[in-house]
Formats: structure tokens, sequence, C-alpha cells
């Protein structure tokens, strides 16, 4: 079943949100907690994304396909997963989600709504490891979503709590998630300035994963698209 | 098939006995032991809040729908879930089982059964956090239950251990918890006085995520509820 | 369709070795590297014990059960899920493994097999933990196996994960692992002296959740043991 | 359906690239913000490679039996499950998807593609924790591969994380791995020299493991080999 586009921006928006809740929000309650230990502070904000994607994922996936990531959402509709006329509203839905969840976090702990990050995440090794960290998620995704969907909310919540870990940028992974956290002069914080490299490695990294699994999983891909193609929407 | 009403009274009550001597008792137990650092004791706290979570809702879901929270059952009935003359059982059974649990932990580590609890927890970012937390438990409650009841118990353990962390009052997010852990004095306790206004929030949370999800899916809602009832009753 | 006794003997014998192994083994190394904080020697110990529970009961759960705990095999033949002329080969097997499993963890990190416990946990808080620990994990058990098996092996080691920090004795909840415990002094042993009120404590425990579980569902436990029977017994 | 040996070859590389890149990037990660506490740097490690194999394990899983470890091929070509004569394929691929692994993680943090490790792991112990652990992964993939496959990238993951505390050595269990991990001269390094003796001890492990489960299983084992073999190998 197919539901309106309202209603699946509204979960792509409730969605994100809550993510970006999630990350700016531990990100703060580990920083005042862990006493300057970062590790202490960068796992508690790791077990917090990797819980929350997978009760969100479990919660919206139904409705909206749960992307809350317009990566995800451009390569789904690059594989007719998502008609493109259905794209824009997604990725304001997603935007707009992550700058208000930003603002959420912000008041639980009695913050400014927002403010620009100084947090520099600059250099070749961050870049690359947005790449990487993108190319991953997504082919976590295409690999669960093609064949194994039950479990594919618990793998992307694994993948993101590992890569939080193995990759120098910490993985933001997420273009909605890299524009907002620029709004946040906290702990997971990213400077303005530093976005625009995150985001494009971040597109090509999806791109590429994309086109391996075309290339891995053909007969799926080319197989009636037009039936697995609400599956794929509906089940990621 | 539906258990009758003490037997699910009982499950409600063992249930939420459990549940707060894990809250309390993990506490208790990651005060002591972290050395003065907030951060370690509150993610042995997280922990086994949300293991004990999982654990309780696949032990007793089946016979009472594990609400083992004011504010589900009450949203439950709001959507004849659950009848409401039935509901005063399931409050009663949640209230004094929380405060037997509240007793069983502080009779394990040594302590007077009750003891009221001093720990500040007041002003406006402590009550959004409540109504956050609340909003987003109902709402995975929901997203869940209708579409895909066998993950939910995974679903709301992620959650809550996420939204200790990403909400600046560790999300009690459930008034039968509010009331009991105001009677002990100790890592997880919270101020009689505080406990009010903690719980408006929460209702307010949870009808507002009810709502939301009414609108998002009304054809699971508006059809056939004599069918739909039971199942999302039995296997929340 | 059900093993040959001796096969199962063996699962129960690799299975509690290796629960063994890996609750001693855990504690060393938790205790070695965490620098004297208690509490992240404990998150390790926790975190390895409920991690492998789940691998070892999905591993050997289709063979023998996956008990490794007598408290666990009395309680189920006494609803005849496993014929009383059974219990002693699976109590001697759990025994064996759980000592076997001592001497390996001892092994691996360069230590004498065997070395009686100095480590104190008497007193009435330390044997009503035991009580409440095995009184829950029967309860998950009885819960789970009854009517949501596949879930089972996550719920039992989700609550182990939450009874390690909500119990004053970290739940040993097992007289197989509480008289192999004797056996090290190390971060996880106990005094043999403190073994006799574990052991008793754990198997009023047992006792009493399996009082109540068959009060709960009577349905089930009335109807058709000799099918419920071998179900309860191979997936739990 | 079986893929063709080129796609699996490729996700065989590319799934133990990821395996590497966890492993080694979260050890590097770990190691520099834990301020000198190994207990906590290890934990990281730890959450970081069982999320990352579950991940991976659900991802490649379909494709190619996300074996990622040539103890598994090996086991698994022994007992029927992959064809001889693909085993060359197999080995190439995850030796040199692990080394590919470790050279993006050296990227991702700005240090040199390779490095040969100094890092000590001799000695009778961790040979003999070698051993144990690998022993212990087998059994898990012959238990669950066998009987309850849908759990199996859940229970891998899991044994993992418990195996990296509760062993000596922490658990490398995977030729490749151990391999690859004496070209990084960082906190999950192993000297070159000590490789062999791992490697060895692996093996015997994989071995005895395999032996234990034909005894055990003997039904399963004998009965339609060539129905049960792509089930074994596209499932685990």
């Amino acid at each position: 079943m197919r539901f309106r586009l309202h209603a699946r921006m509204t979960a792509e928006f409730v969605g994100t949100a809550f993510l970006l809740a999630a990350v700016v929000g531990s990100g703060i309650m580990g920083e005042r907690l862990s006493g300057g230990n970062v590790a202490i502070a960068l796992l508690a904000n790791t077990i917090a994304t990797g819980a929350v994607l997978v009760a969100l994922i479990l919660t919206f996936g139904s409705v909206s396909g749960a992307h809350f990531n317009p990566a995800v959402t451009l390569a789904d509709a690059s594989q007719r997963g998502i008609p493109w006329r259905e794209v824009p509203g997604y990725l304001i839905a997603q935007i707009a989600g992550a700058y208000f969840g930003v603002a959420c976090a912000h008041l639980m702990f009695g913050l400014p709504l927002f403010s620009p990050s100084r947090h520099d995440r600059s250099g070749v090794p961050q870049v690359f490891s947005e790449f990487l960290a993108t190319f991953g998620l997504l082919s976590v995704i295409w690999g669960c979503s093609r064949l194994r969907s039950p479990a594919a909310p618990f793998a992307v919540g694994a993948y993101i709590t590992a890569a939080y870990w193995f990759t120098a940028s910490t993985s933001f992974a997420n273009p909605a998630v890299s524009l907002a956290r620029a709004a946040t002069d906290t702990f997971s914080g990213i400077r303005p300035i530093d976005v625009p490299g995150f985001i494009a490695a971040q597109l090509f990294g999806a791109a590429a994963a994309t086109a391996l699994f075309r290339w891995l999983i053909p007969a799926l891909s080319s197989v009636a698209p037009d039936i697995v193609v609400p599956h794929v929407s509906e089940r990621r």
C-alpha cells in the first residue's frame, strides 16, 4: 500500500527531526557528563544514534520508506524506487525536519535555537571518510532492502553505530544531517564551510554504491521494476 | 486470544515492577561503581533499562500488551485498543508495581524501602524533554504496533536507550515510573514536587502522537477496529 | 525433532563451557584493562556475557534447548518439558562444562587451571538479589518460550545484560555458574562458602516464576503437554 | 539462487574490506579519543566490529554467503557447501579485500597506506585463545546456518562482540584478518612474526568445530547435501 505524499512527507519530517534531535541532543548530554573524556562522549552519541535509527526506521519505514536522507531518496529515485516528481517533497521534508530537530535539541538543553558551528572538519581524510561512509550506508540499504527487508532497520542502525567509530568524520553520511549540524555549536557540529565537501562526497559515495549493486544484483533490478519498486520504497 | 483481566493485571504489575527495579537498581549500581563519572553511570543505567524493556515486552507482551505505562494504556483506550472499563485495573497494577519495584531495588542494595528523592528536575527544558520523549515513545508504539508488531519490543527498547541520552530529562516518558522514582533518593530519583509537571507533559506528548498517527494511518485506524484492536493490545 | 541424549549433553557441555569462559575471561580482561574503574570492567563483562548468551542459545537451542542452567532444566522437567530421567545427564553436562569453561578462561589468560575465589558475596541483599534475578530469568524463559520462541534468545541475552546491573549480586541466576565461579579467584569469582545460599535462592526464584506462569498461562500449560513439551524444550 | 562467481568474489572483497576498515579504523579512533584508557578503546573497537559484522552479513549474505574469512570458506568447502574449485577465488578476494580495507582505514586517518605492526601477540595463551575463538565462531556458524539461518548474522556479531573480551587475543579468528592486521602499526595490529601461529590455531579451531557439528547434527549433514548446500552457502 502506498501512502499519500503529504503523509509520507510528514513521516520524513518527523523522523528526520527525531534523528537530528538524537544526534545533537546526545552529543550535548555526552559532552556535559563525560568530564572531558571524548571517547565516552562519542560512545554515548554513537549508542543513541544507532538505537534511534532502529526505532525510527521501524516506526516510519512502512509509511515513507524511512529515508531521512536526501542521498537515499536520490539513489532510490535513480532506480525508480520513488518517482522523480516526489523527490522535491521528500528533500524539503528531510531538510526542514533536520533543522527542526536541531532546534528541539537546543530547546531541551536550554540553548538558543540555532548557532553556527565552529567545529573544523576539513581535509582530505574527512572528505574521503564521508565518501566511504555513504558508500557503505547505501550498500547496506541496497543489499538488505532487495533481499532481506525485515532485518534492514537493524542493519542500518548497526552500520551507523560502527561507522561513527571507523571513519575519521564520525559518518554523517547524509546531506540533510550535514546541513543541520552546521547550525549547532556543540559536540556534533560542523563548520558551515566544511558542509559542501561533505555533501559532494556523500553523493559520490551513494552513486558508487548504487552502481555497484545494480551490477551485483542485476536480476533483481531489471525484473518487474514496478513490482519491486513499492516494496523497495516502503519496506526499506 | 485475550487473557482474563486479573492475569493481565498481574502481568502489568510484575512487568512494571521489574522495569522500576531495573531503572533504580542499575542507577544505584552505576553510581556506586563509576567513581564519580556520571556519563559511565548513565551508560550503565541506559543499557540496563533498554535491555530489560526488550526482555519484559517479549515476556509479557502476549499476555497484557506489556504497557507498563499509564500513558500507553490511556492512548490505547482512546483508540479502543483496550476497553475503558479495564483501564483502572491496568493503572492500579502499573502504579502499584512501580512502587513495588522501587522497594525491591532498595532491598537488593540494602537501603530503606522508600525515601523521597531530592533530585531537582525542574524547568521548562525538563518538561519539554518529557513532552518530546513521550511523543516519540508513542509514535514508535503506534508506528510499530500497527504495521510491524514482531519488531516492536526491539523498537521500544532502542528508542528508550536513545532517549536517555538525547533528552535533558533522561526520558521518564511514563507517569507510573515518574511517581515511583520520586520514592528513591538515588541516581534515578526525581523530587516529588517535579512529578506533576512531568506527568502533564507526558500525557500531552502521548495525546499528540496518538493524534498524529490517527491522521497518518487513517485506513488502519478506521477499518474494522474490533479486528485491529486485539492485535494492537496483545502484540504491542 | 529430538536429538539423541548424548548429543544434547554434548551441546549443554560445550555451551555451558563457552558461557563460563566468556563470563570469567571477560572479567579478567575487563579488570586488567580498565585501570581500576570497576564500572568499566563490569560494562565489558556485561556486554560479553549478554552477547555470548545470544550467540550460544541460537547455536545450541535447536539441539538441546540451550538450558546451560540446572535451574532451567529442573523447571522444565517440573512442567514435563524434558523427562526426569534425562535431568541427571543435563546437570552433569552443565556442571562439568562450567568447570571446563573456567579452566579454558584461565588457560587463555595464563593463570592456574583453578583457584578458590576470595570474593565475598554474602548477606541478605545478595541472596535476595539472586532470588529476584532467577525469578526474572525464568519468567522471561516461560513467557517467551511458550508464545514467542524466535525472539527468546534475544530476550534472555537482554535480560541478563540488564540484570548484571540492577541486582546487587550481578545476577549469577544459575547454580552451575555459581559452582564454577567459586573456582576462579578473579573479577567474577565467588567465595565457595557463599555458593549454597546463592543456589538455594536461585532454586526458589525459579520455582516461584514457574508457579506464576503456570497460573498466568494455564491454557498453554494444560493443553496437550506432549505437543508443547518438545517445542518448549527445543526452541527455548 | 546462486550468483555468478565474480559477483560473489566482489561481495567477498567489498565485505572483507569494510570489515578490516572497521576493525582498524575504530581501533585508531578509540585509541586517539580514550586518553590512555585501554578498556574504553577496546570497548569502542568491540562495538564497531560486532555492529559492522551484523550489517555486512545482512548486506552480502544473500550474494556470497558473507564468509569474509578463509577459515569459514575452507570449512564450508569441506562440507561441500561451496565447490572446491571456487575456493581460491574466495580466498583471493578475502585477502585482497582485507589489505584494501586496512589501506582505506589508514587513508581516512591520514596515515601511510601500510606499516608493519610491532604489537607483540606471542605465547601459548594467545595461540590457545585463537584456537578457542575460531572453534566458537565456526560452532556458531554451523549451529545457526543449518537450523536457524535468519538469526545467524546477529549470532555471529554477538559472538565476536563477546569474544573480543573473553579471549586473551581479542579474537582475530580469521586468517585474512590476521594477515592484514600485520600491516597496521596501530591499536589493532599484530607483529608479522606472530601471524603464522594465529593462522594455524584458527584452522585447527575451525576444523575441530566442523568435526563436532558433523557428529552433533548428522542427519542434516548427510541428507541431501546438494539441497542443503546452497542454503548453507547463501544464507549464512
